[in-house]
């Protein structure tokens, strides 16, 4: 079997280097397990923080170990009575393509409901994210206004679209024209910035405040960074800012800086929260999976209906992993990223 | 009567030539207006963002016109049914010896209930301050840990006694031994920091965390600043941040930068929010008159068994006020600070 592990812990944005491909010899199923074969391959920015040493909500990745990461898989040997040969199953199998489970936490999808990849995607924790985001921290009113950053990716074209049933106005940030186009046009977002077409914060300010006639009432926070400079100066009055990322700072040195070196300097963004009686609510979505089964049956029959549209980036190999995920990082990718690990990715 | 203008705006912290004592002639009430004489002035940190231009959420105080505040005042003339000549008011006139008004948002006071300074005070928009930002969005449980700054002022006092009832533990930050040491054995804090005596905000946060074993759940902020710094490191996981405020900043100029030159530089702010799941709520009292009924009726009694002590700092005579204002912001003051506008200042 194959697997990816962490040589090296990145200086800012992660080399090539940093990961290493590895041959291991296959696992043999004990008393209750089950062996998985990896198919899909989710590849997320919380990633990047595993990669880390230091306190987060999440232990790092040891060197020398498998990287971290959800995915799908089909059951090839099964000592295990819940489950059997053939079933295809979702859990954090790591960047591998195959893993051991006494399947805990392993959940079975029945492929006649939604494509097996959307397991990680727009049905799994990326939109479980937008789904708990919008709907739990961002307390969303009709006729408001949300601007999403990360428009187009797994997560913000989830809130953006579940905004706009919501009877939301919709204002996406993304990165270039083409994924601009493809949030109003596909999307239906109302209006989408291209951050990269504004020479600063607040020329992005500028270009944002003039789509939002009304100010904005969420701020979906998942970039950071200019997008987070360009938006706080147009929140409204109790308006909220559901925090669950922070793209553009993940290869960013000053997040590892100790407490002391990076904190007195804003005031004003402190005296913005006041003034505008903001509610900034940083989440993890590890916290809310007692919602996870309310959300599957309300998300559903909406992907069903293709009232909610996903779109998907494909790698295909388990080896091509660490050049896609430091696209991800980069915003190159354009849609959720999945790597295929299937020795035959037409197949699923 | 007399009056104190606005005769210029500060740069940094207010001068005594930013304001200017007049005496002006004695209005005569119109039909439905009542005259009152001022009796006691409140003075309060947020006065200082009246005195500058910019957007906030009240107006400024207009260049050449009296200085805004609370205060208790006797009626000495009336046209209005409601009110009779010895009445005692509270509302917001202003600093000045006399003031005109049409009765609405007046209220009436009763000394026998408390004391009448109590109605700008304990039983007033500060107390009432605490009462809400600790309640309504700290949302405190018994056992937890709350560390409340500035915790000998007007606010703070009340927020500790309050958490101190409800079975959490408390920790203040103060500036100098004699207010940790009224905090503590009067005021029953269990722990007070003396901020003075930290070289910096580690050497503070060093000494902050030795009292909270359990982590900081709540940290009531109105101070800002290297108190702060200092608490932010220690919130646990799902930890609360009502935001009312940042004395320590209100004479920094980085508060009246243009957005796009102050927010940039904080990411480790931003990561500790989210990776913590921390709640920073902003909030503005005027939002929250609705449940002012509920905190008369919940602390009038706390105050008359003397279950709660408040302590005030009474400066004599309205000419006074610029300079104990200039003190109160170098948190010289001890206490609620009061103006006596009274001629007779042992009457009330």
């Amino acid at each position: 079997m194959q697997q990816i592990v962490l040589a090296a812990r990145p200086i800012g944005e992660p080399k090539l280097s940093d990961f290493r491909f590895e041959t291991v010899s296959m696992p043999t199923p004990g008393p209750g397990q089950l062996l998985i074969r990896t198919v899909w391959l989710s590849l997320d920015p919380y990633m990047r923080g595993r990669m880390d040493e230091g306190k987060s909500y999440a232990a790092a990745v040891a060197i020398g170990m498998p990287m971290e990461g959800g995915g799908v898989g089909e059951v090839i040997a099964s000592n295990n009575p819940l489950f059997a040969v053939g079933d295809f199953v979702e859990n954090r199998f790591g960047w591998r393509s195959h893993a051991l489970s006494d399947g805990t936490g392993v959940r079975k999808l029945d492929a006649d409901i939604a494509p097996l990849s959307t397991a990680i995607g727009v049905l799994g924790m990326p939109g479980f994210t937008a789904y708990i985001g919008l709907n739990l921290h961002g307390m969303p009113q009709k006729g408001e206004t949300i601007v999403v950053g990360a428009a187009t990716g797994a997560v913000g074209s989830l809130v953006g679209q579940l905004a706009k049933i919501q009877g939301l106005r919709t204002v996406g940030v993304a990165g270039g024209k083409r994924k601009c186009d493809y949030a109003v046009e596909v999307l239906g977002f109302d209006a989408c910035i291209d951050h990269r077409s504004a020479a600063d914060a607040q020329a992005l300010s500028s270009k944002i405040s003039a789509e939002c006639p009304n100010g904005v009432d969420i701020y979906f926070e998942n970039t950071g960074g200019k997008t987070f400079d360009a938006v706080l100066p147009l929140i409204n009055v109790h308006g909220r800012i559901p925090l669950c990322g922070m793209i553009s700072l993940y290869n960013n040195g000053a997040l590892r800086k100790e407490p002391a070196e990076a904190l007195s300097n804003f005031p004003k963004v402190w005296r913005t929260l006041l003034v505008n009686r903001i509610n900034v609510r940083g989440f993890i979505i590890t916290d809310h999976y007692d919602q996870f089964p309310e959300f599957i049956s309300n998300i559903t029959p909406l992907i069903q209906e293709s009232e909610i549209i996903y779109k998907e980036s494909i790698t295909i190999g388990l080896e091509k992993a660490p050049q896609a995920f430091i696209e991800l990082l980069r915003g190159e990718n354009f849609g959720k990223q999945l790597v295929s690990v299937s020795e035959d990715p037409t197949r699923y």
